[in-house]
């Protein structure tokens, strides 16, 4: 069992302000150059983090402040559960009342008399510590703590309250000063945004932590629009009890998850951090978006400049040396989300089969800037191809099989790329504006993508047609991209991960 | 009144292929360096260019090959004439039907006997030259010729007949080989593809002229699904007599048009396209993606690569000297049609308010990477801030006015980075998921970016609700991105532009 340091909270840490939403703490690595990590071996779980089970997946929740009153976040997050679906035990805390929600409410954790899994807390600052003693006696074994008010506002002594109690108990505890968590498996849902505002997920296999609330939501809720399921969700706030390396190392264990996306500000502890990250991508691919990388962002997540200056290059290098992937920004967090749907890769032959000219031609441009290569087709593809395509089509990479193109041309020359041995994967172009190319498409392409022989992604760009075929496509799993360049870069980490997985020491 | 050399066909260009959209035209630059391009006065257009005006605003138009038949392209034109709303004259010309789409049909153009400004032409190719002879005939002065078949397919002759023709009338002739135009200003409207499957975009300031039609339906769909307003959009095909290098002389006169934005694989010629270019930045800004980049690019766009090759960089290079915007991909190219909607300012001070602090860290990255500087606000903000944030939250840049915030406080914030002269542009970031902020964040924000005060973009990133609000944002001419990065990216173009303007020589 490795075990964990304990890290002294730094005395240079400023006070941090209360957004609502989670705030950054500092990059932790030592200036000295890096010596490598080697993942040695499995990371064992301690109990507390074992206890995270019951975070994700409880069968019993209590909501400490579960409100009547429909503008208090207590009463946002039991309405969510309710309406979204969670089948578990649900059981208010509010001592003002006898009923909220067509519940029996219970006047505090240590009265309701049966078991708890876990306790959503979302009660003034102050009240916290009690609240989260009373789970411990209750003996539950988890809690998601909303609350604000803590360090991030110079309440260091309350924040270190939750702390003990946790740690003394084996308690999981996610925040203080978080959003929440989702599991769409089982519509275990503690995220106080409304339905109407932030849509949920479905059932997927990407996980997805992030230090702060507002872009977590921000990508949920794209996930949501865009039919991209999920397996967890953790806003984790401050992160005193369980940090970003805890849940590192507890998804690389979840069967659920397959690939876990991340943005993060800083972490407390980089040696930990990068040895569970070392871990995990021997596994499962990992994301990384890191904020406050400039000096001017780095100002902005309000952390001292003059001792984290340079660490973002640092921060840099020791994810390269994990297996890490690296995102520039949301946009390519959320591509690089649903690019590990499609299996494994190893070469870097790419074919592009499109119905519209251009696209092809700037798909072929990114495959170059991207340091990927062109597939040139078998002289069996080729003329088979000439079979299918009408004489002013070129049997050629890529492959335009012109406007005109129906879901039966389509089909069949996907079916000869598929065959064919000088083709690693398939972008697949599918301009739906075109009168000939009908909702079909939709049937042929994910049916191509699920016989499992070679990968394949989807490119469409356009308005409300295009953007329904999309999300029924990404809902079978085979992921869309908005343009031939986002899709071909995130199709060209995908296999920088793959091969890095395949060779790694 | 410049002249036009008349440049000779290329020998080395290969017949091009007929996708149903427009092939690759060979880049045209010398490979000696560039001598500087002055934009010696106004550039006057020739009776043929000037006679686009029909092409735009006909007062009648007359479709040859307006079918019965809707699976035909001459009945989807004629049904999205009249359903999209055009008001003028239409006349069917078909020789086996008395009545199409209850409209009276004539058998030829010149049987029609009243004043037609502009022939839509989408019949077989071989017939094509005879009806633009009969449309000079009957003084038609414009027509769209929609069909392929022509030099993209070795139908040189044909392609030439067209262009004699058309220069002996002085007939301004869109195509051959295109998707057709648009004029959302009088619902003009050539482009086959179907009302359901592509969207219109309403009337705006931006026109687009692409190459590819493929591409150019993308972003119109785009336009239309994300309410941008478009001036005039000319998918321009073949470029047989009207070629990007007159559209743009065209458009630099178009008092609608405020600005441009183009997909080009190559240019006829590319000192009279530099030429046009330089005298059109003078006015207005110009974006351009050039595909065909790369060598892959450049083969993909079927030319010769030995003799393209290394004719990328020169085009930058030009496009640069020009004063023309580059963009890297379809959502910058997207992002850059936005981003002079806003007026134009000269300092690079950028001030960012949030209600949401990840967001906020994104955003002071950007502003570094992109060589922007974030705004230090002056001693009278900070103070008048301090009276209306709350205790926790900074008043610093990036100001996050923290995840309570509701339309009230984001306005009063907004009004002082209005009146601060430390500011020189708003990045206002909102993230529609929180519950405190209602719909009414839309008004706040379109009255203060009507206030002309200061430019102000918009940064939302979510789903179903949040893109009905980015809608609404983008209706109001109030320019919205997805992340602060696309944001933060172009209004640096849009800066760095707005400098060109203002100190060229």
């Amino acid at each position: 069992m490795v075990k964990r340091k304990k890290t002294k909270s730094r005395p240079t840490q400023k006070p941090k302000k209360n957004s609502g939403f989670p705030n950054p703490k500092p990059v932790f690595f030592a200036k000295k150059p890096l010596s490598p990590i080697h993942a040695e071996g499995e990371i064992k779980l301690r109990k507390q983090v074992q206890n995270l089970s019951y975070v994700f997946n409880p069968s019993s929740i209590a909501i400490v402040g579960a409100s009547r009153n429909p503008s208090k976040i207590g009463n946002a997050i039991l309405r969510n559960l309710i309406h979204g679906g969670y089948s578990g035990q649900i059981y208010p805390i509010n001592p003002n009342a006898d009923i909220v929600e067509n519940l029996r409410a219970y006047p505090s954790l240590s009265q309701v008399g049966k078991k708890i899994d876990c306790a959503i807390i979302c009660i003034h600052a102050k009240d916290v510590p009690h609240a989260l003693q009373q789970a411990a006696g209750a003996k539950i074994p988890s809690a998601v703590i909303i609350s604000g008010g803590f360090a991030e506002i110079g309440n260091v002594h309350g924040e270190m309250q939750i702390k003990q109690i946790a740690n003394k108990h084996d308690m999981a505890v996610i925040g203080p000063n978080c959003m929440g968590v989702l599991n769409p498996q089982n519509k275990v849902d503690s995220v106080f945004l409304p339905l109407h505002k932030m849509g949920r997920p479905g059932a997927g296999s990407i996980s997805f932590i992030s230090q702060s609330g507002a872009v977590g939501g921000c990508i949920v809720d794209l996930a949501g629009a865009q039919r991209v399921g999920m397996a967890k969700f953790i806003s984790y706030g401050n992160g005193t009890v369980i940090n970003e390396t805890d849940l590192l190392s507890y998804l690389m264990h979840d069967e659920k998850t397959k690939s876990i996306i991340s943005y993060i500000e800083g972490v407390n502890n980089g040696r930990e951090f990068m040895h569970a990250a070392s871990s995990l991508t021997r596994k499962k691919p990992l994301v990384v978006l890191k904020a406050g990388k400039t000096s001017a962002g780095s100002q902005a997540a309000r952390s001292h400049t003059a001792s984290l200056s340079g660490s973002a290059e640092v921060f840099s290098a020791a994810m390269e040396q994990c297996g890490a992937i690296q995102a520039q920004n949301l946009e390519e967090l959320f591509d690089l989300a649903k690019i590990f749907e499609i299996p494994a890769f190893l070469g870097s032959k790419i074919a592009v089969l499109t119905n519209g000219g251009g696209n092809g031609v700037l798909a072929a441009d990114a495959i170059e800037r991207e340091h990927l290569r062109p597939s040139i087709f078998s002289a069996k593809t080729i003329k088979q191809l000439k079979k299918i395509l009408p004489p002013t089509a070129h049997a050629l990479n890529p492959l335009d099989i012109i406007g005109d193109a129906d879901s039966a041309r389509y089909e069949a020359c996907l079916q000869l790329l598929l065959e064919d041995e000088n083709v690693d994967a398939i972008v697949a172009i599918a301009l739906m504006q075109t009168a000939s190319l009908d909702s079909s498409i939709v049937n042929v392409i994910a049916r191509a993508a699920h016989s499992g022989k070679k990968p394949i992604i989807v490119v469409s760009t356009g308005g409300e047609y295009t953007q329904l075929h999309k999300k029924i496509l990404d809902d079978y799993g085979v992921p869309t991209f908005d343009s031939p360049s986002s899709a071909i870069s995130a199709l060209a980490k995908a296999l920088k991960y793959n091969i890095y997985k395949h060779t790694k020491p």
